[in-house]
């Protein structure tokens, strides 16, 4: 009863991976065949009819080789129907494919079954997160008491961020919430309000609404003529909102933007938040881990006063080409214990325990190690190999804003391209010559539509406030060439164009 | 310039695929060897020795074996010392190792590096999220109409829980945050309280805090002797919050809870929740998953009223072997557009959208396909091999009792075991002879510490309030056997009183 069956897990996984390995080699290689498409996309409907989703009752896995023989179909499927990332035509998104040692780091987590919540069931792992988060905020700046924790994606990182921040400066509010006020006299703040740019990304909102800060709450403050947050319009907006009693506490910069790719000025930013009492963060779930560049953090000024911020968020998951997911949030305030100070619920019991349990700071318990897979690729790479992609991507999208600009037809929306995020709209000469009004933004639409429908390209289309929607083709993998990926992509939307009788299109 | 080196990422993956293949099927085959320890101890100071945790600015992986030598070396060491979670002798947390299709689908995560936020990017891990969550559901008896979302664990399942019941019940709080009250005569609410046993996890109150709730307006109500919330109480205590002006919104009941693996009454607590107009949610991050035995789900009361649950929580990662992290959520209302109408920030426009975009519904952005860990699983061992993973460890649970129970000197704490936690006392015959007082906290401290030191088990110790500390063993992996790890264990706890002497231990 009680014995399992002779379970030889060793033999078992000997024989998957080995089955495992030739497709998944077969498949990384199809990435790097330029005559291969992206994805064969099925809507639900079509995938629905292509694979098997049903859950059985009865297991495919449980006798001899019928097993591997179902689930490697399964997984054989799964691959066919996926958006191959290791193709370097995948522009959609801001994250790209990973890499050899990414796919290696992740392996090493699995077959560990890692729980980063305490040191005794984890030490390695978290020692990984200790140092690899000192180094970064080393990278800032923020010097020895530098460091922090991985976060389950940059979202996380930035409500970590907010919560931090609210706890720290408002302690009792773990308590009693929000709900005292005004009733309770000895309350120190009035309605509390958060800063952010016009163009942050939409997590801050998220997050404040989550914490019950309502998103009426947040301040949005207007951008200058490349989408970086006006230090002028922050200052004249933090005075209207004490004018009315409020209490700003939350100031957040942005460390690239999602549609353009901007950096907000931290020095000039970090000015205010002194003044005014705010906590600083930066959120560089995109652009942050640019500071791995020796150039860029010799020559721009993104950078510049990031060893201001009270926080900091980095997705190494992004332009590192390390696995989804990998998010960390950094601090100058002695590292993750600032967070398990403000954010246990035991804190003096916790610190006269054990220091290196990172699950006190942490807003969830248990955590994959995601620290683990930044330090490899570190270790593997080095800092300055790191450095190197992101100076590679820089250059390529340089060199690509110079192609786009080149050419009829197509027109930049910032040139040069302040980052990595390529953003244009394509006006038919057909449109252009008829002496006829259009919406752009449908055009734009249409041609994305036909230049991802082939599998070719994947590539994004965006909003901006006030712009009709444009292309924004995201400059990322280092496998990307400029000829054969960028150029034929200009090819293949003048293409699309061509395709369309835009007297049926409704613009 | 711009075209990089040639990379040949599918050569290289080859290489390194072959060579992490032998070192993790070594490691997995020690971890089914008796002999071989869970884990080489290290504390910080020893292991900063031990390992080399620098980061470097030029990398090892750059030219020609080296790189893979310096590597592997490195994942050597972290295999030597970490815990290996494939020896059953690890039965410390409520999670065990996982199993071989798990590393498979973690690989399979790893290769395609995909993103569950929007359809067009992972459009087969979407639909089996979807699936999964539907089945999950329909083994809880929610109907056609049931389904959920993946979240990074149960805490963050347990947040997203809160934070939708607050946004259906209150929806004026997304935006304006709960600051306008009193001051605003609309509002349908006073202070928000929250119920929860006193036996639940520290989740409901790190969530309560997140979301400005307070933690003190978190009530706690008392159990039974098995640990089980006491309906009675419940009532009352809904009642007392309802006379002070307060408005309880929120109940959670636990299915299986974190010490003793109680399970709360859904039925009898459902009828509460209707009546006092309060969300249900269930915390099934540890119990939650035996409602895949058939079995189960016949012969106890476990599962009685599941369907009356307006969300429910449930971990893959911890009873089935899922690789960590993997927890649901799921509702019978709709699935996952519930999720999306509460906390979408733009609901409108989502949902003429694309309804199979699942990151609407959540609080991040970015996520890993966690549901395709458990869609796999599924696949392998059916609903059936799963759930008989569950009666495996309830009959080695059940006979691990017994022995217990048959020895002198180990006292239960409850008996018969109310689930897969069997938690005792060791009662040092020495000190139980003696004609004084000993605090038997200090006692299980001091075995434990000397049991897990060998690094043949590692197990945990638990508090229960009003008790002295005790041991807290879980029974989960499959390959625990009850002569050759449990039994065993009882000497080792002996053995390791035979080499105390008390008199020199303050207790």
């Amino acid at each position: 009863m009680v014995a399992a069956k002779d379970i030889d897990n060793a033999s078992e996984l000997d024989m998957m991976l080995t089955l495992m390995q030739e497709m998944v080699i077969q498949y990384v290689r199809q990435g790097q065949n330029e005559t291969e498409p992206v994805v064969s996309f099925q809507d639900p409907g079509q995938l629905y009819k292509a694979m098997d989703f049903s859950l059985p009752t009865q297991g495919t896995g449980v006798e001899g080789m019928f097993v591997y023989l179902c689930t490697f179909e399964l997984i054989k499927s799964t691959l066919k129907y996926s958006v191959n990332s290791w193709n370097p035509r995948f522009m959609d998104k801001l994250y790209a494919g990973t890499n050899p040692i990414g796919v290696i780091s992740e392996l090493l987590l699995a077959v560990l079954n890692s729980n980063v919540h305490v040191y005794h069931v984890s030490p390695v792992f978290t020692l990984m997160e200790i140092e690899v988060t000192k180094a970064v905020g080393q990278l800032l700046n923020m010097g020895e008491n530098s460091g922090g924790l991985l976060c389950p994606g940059g979202s996380a990182s930035n409500l970590l961020a907010l919560v931090t921040a609210r706890n720290k400066l408002f302690p009792m509010i773990k308590s009693e919430g929000y709900f005292p006020r005004p009733m309770n006299p000895a309350a120190s703040y009035g309605k509390l309000t958060v800063f952010t740019s016009l163009h942050s990304h939409y997590s801050i909102d998220k997050s404040a609404q989550v914490m019950g800060l309502g998103t009426d709450n947040i301040v949005k403050v207007p951008v200058d003529d490349i989408g970086r947050m006006q230090v002028d319009e922050l200052e004249r907006l933090l005075l209207l909102s004490i004018d009315k009693g409020e209490t700003p506490f939350f100031i957040n910069a942005t460390a690239g933007t999602t549609v353009l790719g901007a950096f907000d000025p931290i020095r000039k930013i970090s000015a205010l938040a002194k003044k005014y009492n705010c906590w600083l963060h930066v959120d560089g779930s995109w652009g942050g881990t640019v500071v791995f560049s020796d150039k860029v953090r010799a020559e721009r000024e993104w950078f510049d006063g990031s060893e201001l911020a009270d926080t900091f968020t980095l997705n190494p998951h992004k332009l590192l080409g390390v696995p989804l997911q990998c998010s960390m949030l950094v601090t100058p305030h002695q590292g993750h214990l600032l967070f398990a100070k403000a954010n246990s619920l035991r804190a003096d019991y916790l610190f006269h325990g054990n220091p290196y349990d990172l699950g006190a700071g942490t807003i969830g318990c248990g955590r994959r190690p995601d620290a683990a897979k930044v330090f490899l690729a570190w270790k593997f790479y080095g800092q300055q190999g790191l450095g190197a992609r992101v100076d590679r991507a820089l250059a390529s999208a340089e060199e690509f804003t110079r192609l786009v600009k080149q050419r009829n037809s197509f027109v930049l929306v910032k040139d040069p391209s302040p980052f990595l995020q390529i953003c244009f709209w394509f006006v038919p000469p057909q449109l252009a010559q008829a002496d006829k009004d259009f919406d752009l933004s449908v055009v734009t639409r249409e041609l994305h539509r036909r230049v991802n429908q082939s599998g070719e390209f994947m590539v994004d289309h965006a909003p901006l406030v006030g712009k009709p929607d444009f292309f924004r083709i995201v400059v990322n993998a280092p496998t990307v060439n400029l000829h054969r990926d960028l150029e034929r992509l200009l090819d293949a939307i003048e293409e699309a164009n061509a395709t369309v009788d835009w007297s049926t299109v409704q613009c």
